[in-house]
């Protein structure tokens, strides 16, 4: 912890901001998004995971500096949203970027299809439950956007239901923003020819059966109303409070690096400091003297 | 993820299996456990650091099959509980030794003082709540211990009232064996000299401030009682189910290599496996080529 005190500021491995080089743009698709490509980052595999690790460590610190802070009052926290077709390695970036930091500052929520409980409620009800406390950089594997995607491409809501609900969103995000939550909201991109051999490798595998289903396949032959479910949705809850980011994600080590840069970023720009201490230190370092 | 597969079984770096070595026996006392000794262990900072590595890469590759095997219906979940004074190093172990396997798998919680709402119901009502779901590795970072340990001391229970939680903790642990979890039980035993120098420290480091606490001090000056609780607690509840296991932690190196041994021994008791497929591996690898 005293190498962390002496950490200087250290160079950024993407030539841009991650949340400037990734933010959708107005009027996004997401064929302008070319899935093996590498925005803002000349460097290949090799220096992707060196300057991983450099991002950990400042993550790392970050997040301490937040947590310490919201135990004096500080309101700050992360929401970092993840949302990709099968296989895009939204389980790679918690395991590979969220492990970076210390599990006590982690909230971590994977969605599933909803209980009947859950069903029995609004869909934001569930979400609710899971936000994070102050001080937590909070995680969401899949969130409330299945209701506007799954449901969009199966049909389980109508057009006048999935409006109501893209509105429902963007109040609700704007909601966390205004009570000091930082919403990072990331789609990973992979390519149709990607995800076919990343799901052959689950086949292929039988340490990996388990992670396979034949649901995904069903999900895979509906490719096209999924990239435009998505192409909607973005559009229409890509708002300045809470923006989407979409991240090439054929390279799984580019995908870890944005991801870990958009986290820094974020922390940086809420600044947490050591909060400062509440007590007397000279008074207590004569108690503990005495003790 | 191929590598795992080849993982063969390792050497283990203590000398005897921890959870011999460092099970709590009958009618325990602490003065029996040095808190600066390393049982079982001849190596040093620097090659504990190396065995604490390569424990955990075991124990993530352990973690990940514990994990796959409850997606298909396996029932087993370890329960880490960790208790200690102020300072002793539980928020090092979470950090250290918990944050060497995939964060998806863990389900943190660390208790403070009840809440209104939580004091309103009985002591295991809050516990209850947090317990590990099948496949997760769950990490309690003070527990349902403190209520016949701060309760002893500062007399908030009667005796009769401190007999009827012993029973319970028993009944309720042996339950949660039952059901299939494996109860990781670890007090971690520091000298009262190393906690004054441990405090010391927060009290000179302005990033330290926020961890220390006036109060750290009054719960200091009851030292021998809490020592006291803590036999007693632990000879009360050391069942076979359920046994406790007492860790040197002067030397926090050790204390991180000790856990992370009991965490791989809890886990390969467990044995979890790779589910079969439930699905037929021909017909899906033929629904993905035409895909």
């Amino acid at each position: 912890m005293s190498k962390k005190q002496e950490v200087l500021p250290r160079s950024v491995p993407l030539d841009t901001p991650a949340h400037e080089l990734l933010r959708a743009p107005k009027d996004f698709t997401l064929g302008a998004v070319d899935p093996k490509s590498t925005p803002g980052y000349s460097g290949n595999k090799i220096s992707g995971a060196d300057d991983l690790k450099e991002t950990g460590q400042v993550l790392d610190g970050l997040q301490e500096r937040l947590f310490a802070d919201s135990r004096s009052g500080a309101t700050p926290k992360v929401l970092l949203i993840l949302q990709a077709m099968d296989t895009a390695g939204k389980g790679g970036i918690v395991r590979h970027v969220v492990g970076l930091v210390d599990p006590q500052g982690v909230e971590h929520h994977a969605f599933k299809a909803p209980t009947e409980e859950e069903k029995a409620h609004d869909f934001l009800w569930r979400i609710e439950k899971e936000l994070p406390g102050a001080g937590y950089i909070g995680v969401f594997d899949r969130s409330h956007y299945e209701d506007v995607l799954i449901h969009k491409v199966r049909g389980y809501a109508d057009d006048a239901e999935l409006e109501r609900r893209y509105a429902a969103i963007n109040e609700f995000e704007a909601r966390l923003v205004a009570e000091d939550t930082k919403v990072v909201k990331v789609m990973m991109h992979i390519s149709k020819d990607e995800q076919r051999s990343r799901l052959a490798e689950r086949l292929e595998r039988p340490d990996k059966h388990w992670k396979f289903n034949p649901g995904d396949i069903d999900e895979r032959l509906l490719w096209d109303d999924y990239m435009h479910a998505y192409e909607v949705a973005i559009n229409r809850t890509n708002t300045e409070a809470a923006p989407w980011h979409v991240i090439p994600a054929n390279r799984k080590w580019y995908a870890r690096l944005a991801v870990a840069s958009l986290l820094r970023e974020a922390l940086e720009d809420i600044d947490p400091q050591w909060p400062v201490a509440t007590f007397d230190v000279k008074k207590e370092r004569k108690r503990l003297q005495k003790s």
